[in-house]
C-alpha cells in the first residue's frame, strides 16, 4: 500500500512526522510518501531515508486556524491538497494529517468524494474505556446531521471496531440522555426508530456516564455533541491530572511520596488515556482511507496512525462500509 | 424564608435529607419543612427535631425512574406534589428536592410557571475548574431550545453567578466547537448574534476543553448537549479514579505509598470535584426557588443545597432574572 502523509501538518511538524514515518516504514509493505516542503523535510533528519519513504515535494502549506474550505482553495500546492490529491488519483491509498482538522476532512470529503451508500462523512475517535476501548463518533465532521446520516455513522464506527479493533460483533449504542426509547431530541428519537431497523447488534441508548464503562463498541451522535464531548473529555483530564499534581507538589511528603511510589502506575494511566497510543481519528465514509492526528502528534503518534490506515487497508474497511450501507439502504447501494 | 424539603426523594432519602435540614436548621431564619410520610421522617431520627424544622404529611412518594408528568398527574399527595404546591401557595418559598430529577423540573414547570420574561427553564451546574467555578447550563431541563431560550439562559445563569457564587460582573460563555463567532451549527450562531446585543459582558465562544480552565463564569449551551455533558464528565471523573485506585493497588509497593502520602491531597481534589460541596443543581426561570439534588446526596449536600437557597432568597435572584429578562426583551418584561 502507499501513504500519502502530510509532513507539514502539526505543531512538531516536519521533525516529529518524519521521524514517525521513519518508524512505521520497517512495518510498511509498500510505500510511505513524505508530502511537503523537500528542504524542510530533509533538514529535519539526519540520516538517510528507508527505501520505503520517498519525499514529494510541495511548496506551500496550511496553518492551523485558516478557514479550510478558502485555504484549499488558494493553497492548490499545499502539502495538504498534494496529499489528497495522490490518493484521488490512485497514487495513494491512504493520507495522513496532524494539521488543520477542518481543511483535512474538507480536502478528503471535496477531492475524494464519499463511499457509495454513504452520504456524509464522521471523524471517530477512539476513546478508553473501563473495560477496554470504544469508537465514538461523530466527532466533527458533519454538524447538523440527520438520521440518516446517524445510521451511516452507526455501520462506519461498527466496521472500524470489527476491522481496527477486532471486536467481531461490535455493540452499536445510541448516545443520549436518558436509557428509554422515548428520551432524547428529535433526531436520537428519529435515529433509534432507524437503528433499530437498520443497525446489527444495536444495544439501544448509551448515557454519557455508562460509555466510560464500557456500555458500548460504537457510541454514535451527532458532531456538534461529539466535538464538545471530544474536547471537554480532553480538558477535564488535563484538569484532574493538574489538581493532582498541584496537591501533591504542595507538600514536600506527598511529592517525595509521588516520586518514590507513583511513577510508574501514572505512567500506566497516562499511556491508557493518551491519545498517542490510538492513533489518530480516522474520518470514515470518505472513498479513501484517512487519518486525522491530533495538532500535539509527536512520532509515536505518527506512527501509530500509519499503523492504524495498514489494518483499514488489510481489512477492506471501505468495502465492509459500502455493503453495509447497501444494504441499510435496501440493497440499493446508494441513498435513495 | 421557608424551604420546603422533599423528605422522600433520594437514594438515601429519608435519613439522609433529615440528617440535613437538622444540620442546616441553626443557618435558617424561618422555617425547613419536611415533607413526606411523617412517620418514616420520625423514625430515621433519634431525638428532637429543632424549633423551626416541622413536619409535613404526604402520604406518598415518587420513584427515581417513573414518567415525570404522569407521576405527578397520579400522585397527588406525594412529597414532591405536596413541597411544589406549597411554595405555589405561598406557603413557601423555596423546594429541594433529591428525587426525580424530571418530575421536580416539570412540578415547578407546571405549577409555578415560568418568571415574567422567561419563556422555558434551565438546569444549572456548578462545576469546578483550575481557577474556581462555573455555573454551566442547561444541563437537562429545555430539550430542543431556541435562540431566545438561550439569551434567557444566559440572563439567568449570570444571575446565579452573581447572587450564589459573588462574581461582580460575570463572564457569560457560549458552548461551542470553536471560537470564531461563524463555528457552530444553526442554533449557535443565532444564539451568538442575540448574545451580543443582549448579554452583559459576553465574551463569545468557548470550547468544551478551556471552560475547564476558567474561560468564562457562565457557559451556556442546549440541554440535550448539556446533559451529555454532564453526565460524560461524571463518568469520566469516577474512570480516571477508578484507574488510579486500580494502578496503585495492583503494586503493594504503590499501595503503601498511597496510603502513606497520598490520602489528604486526595481529600482535597475529591472536595474540589464532589457534587456535595456544591448543594445541587438549581431549576432557574421558574417562579420560586428550586434546587435539584443529586439522588445520591448524603446530608452535606441536603446541607448545603438549603444554605444556596437561603442565599439565593437573600439576594433576590429572581427579581435580577425578571429585571434583566424585561431589558433583554425591550423593557415589555415580557416575551413578545
Amino acid at each position: 500500500m502507499r501513504i500519502a502523509l502530510d509532513a507539514m501538518g502539526g505543531d512538531h511538524a516536519p521533525s516529529e512526522i518524519v521521524k514517525g514515518a521513519i518508524e512505521a516504514s520497517p512495518h510498511i509493505q509498500g510505500e510511505i510518501l513524505l508530502v511537503g516542503e523537500t528542504s524542510a523535510i530533509k533538514s529535519s533528519f539526519h540520516g538517510n531515508f528507508p527505501p520505503n519513504v520517498r519525499l514529494i515535494h510541495a511548496s506551500q502549506s496550511i496553518d492551523m486556524h485558516e478557514a479550510p474550505v478558502e485555504a484549499l482553495r488558494r493553497k492548490k500546492d499545499s502539502s495538504l491538497v498534494v496529499a489528497a490529491n495522490l490518493v484521488r488519483d490512485g497514487e495513494a491509498d491512504a493520507m495522513i494529517s496532524a494539521g488543520n482538522t477542518g481543511a483535512a476532512t474538507a480536502a478528503a470529503t471535496m477531492y475524494w468524494k464519499c463511499l457509495p451508500g454513504i452520504s456524509r462523512p464522521a471523524i471517530a475517535t477512539i476513546f478508553p474505556s473501563k473495560t477496554g476501548r470504544f469508537v465514538f463518533l461523530d466527532s466533527g465532521a458533519t454538524v447538523d446531521a440527520d438520521a440518516q446520516n446517524m445510521v451511516e455513522f452507526a455501520i462506519m464506527g461498527a466496521a472500524y471496531a470489527q476491522t481496527v479493533l477486532g471486536i467481531a460483533n461490535p455493540r452499536v449504542g445510541l448516545l443520549n440522555i436518558g436509557e428509554e426509547e422515548t428520551k432524547g431530541n428529535a433526531l436520537t428519537k428519529q435515529s433509534y426508530r432507524l437503528f433499530r431497523e437498520h443497525i446489527d447488534n444495536f444495544i439501544g441508548n448509551v448515557e454519557g456516564k455508562d460509555m466510560w464503562k464500557g456500555a458500548a463498541d460504537v457510541v454514535v451522535c451527532e458532531a456538534f455533541v461529539g466535538n464538545v464531548v471530544l474536547k471537554s473529555s480532553e480538558g477535564l483530564g488535563e484538569l484532574i491530572f493538574s489538581a493532582i499534581k498541584d496537591e501533591l507538589s504542595a507538600n514536600t511528603l506527598s511529592k517525595i511520596g509521588a516520586m518514590l511510589f507513583l511513577r510508574a502506575p501514572f505512567r500506566e494511566i497516562k499511556k491508557k488515556t493518551d491519545y498517542d497510543e490510538y492513533g489518530g481519528a480516522p474520518l470514515l465514509g470518505v472513498n479513501g482511507l484517512c487519518v486525522i492526528c491530533h495538532g500535539r502528534s509527536n512520532a509515536k503518534a505518527i506512527r501509530n496512525a500509519i499503523l492504524v490506515v495498514k489494518r483499514e487497508y488489510q481489512e477492506h474497511i471501505n468495502d465492509i462500509i459500502e455493503k453495509k450501507a447497501g444494504i441499510a439502504h435496501g440493497g440499493k447501494g446508494d441513498v435513495a
